[in-house]
């Protein structure tokens, strides 16, 4: 008998299963879920080159898709779990959808968002929405070692 | 004989044009327009509501029909136009399509980038592209005017 255990690790799982796609299809390979209530309501992985669209990445994909899921643009019970941390495209789009927790797994020091929030912060100032929650580090190794495999085969 | 000038103000005077749509469909009445070498190639409204997604700023809109209709990912020739100063994800989308210059009508000191960017230079860092040109204040009265009787109306 085996027990499904809904957990941050379970719902990281998800997201890497959808950078895996990106990295199937030759993307700088991101992923992304929106939870809610336990149940997966959007998906995405970072289509940058397919779609020809610099705006396609893996989190504005699944929290457009979840608020289209849900018929509502708010997302305000919602989890968003990302593989990588978020550039500030994206924990833009968190903010406007209300996004009351975002998980990531590995740091990315280069763009993302959190070299700005620790200098904003000083300032009593914030890229996010003032009421979400954020953990770091959930299957970090898993994220980045995608991420280095797919800049390794590009070299 | 008239003469049309390809000027910041006749491109914003279109900007304008699409904040009308967004006002007349009860949308936040903010406008852009991607133009490259003199010709607009991306156009868009403020769409959260009409489409509940939370991602559809005009800024968003204007820039992904602008790689749409060029076929690529990067406008690295492209100015963006928008009636009202960009948030910090629209700033972020046009990082990440490189975009060589944004010019805004009138300031959002509430969601607007600035307040954040003013306080990041302080120290060496930036919510821009590094080679990007920013320019403010054209037709702000206008862009402004129909903000405010936007609100005006709901209240």
């Amino acid at each position: 008998m085996s027990i499904i255990v809904f957990d941050d690790t379970y719902f990281m799982r998800q997201a890497l299963i959808e950078a895996q796609k990106a990295f199937d299809r030759d993307e700088i390979p991101i992923g992304a879920v929106v939870v809610w209530d336990n149940k997966i309501i959007g998906r995405g992985y970072n289509q940058t080159e397919t779609l020809q669209d610099p705006t396609a990445h893996a989190e504005i994909i699944a929290i457009t898709a979840a608020t289209q899921n849900i018929g509502a643009k708010y997302l305000t019970n919602a989890t968003l779990y990302v593989t990588i941390e978020p550039c500030t495209m994206c924990i833009g789009a968190a903010f406007w959808a209300r996004i009351k927790r975002i998980v990531w797994g590995a740091p990315e020091p280069k763009v993302g968002f959190m070299q700005f929030e620790s200098i904003l912060s000083k300032y009593q100032k914030s890229l996010l929405h003032p009421k979400v929650e954020i953990t770091s580090g959930i299957l970090e190794e898993e994220a980045r070692r995608l991420m280095q495999e797919f800049f390794n085969n590009k070299r």
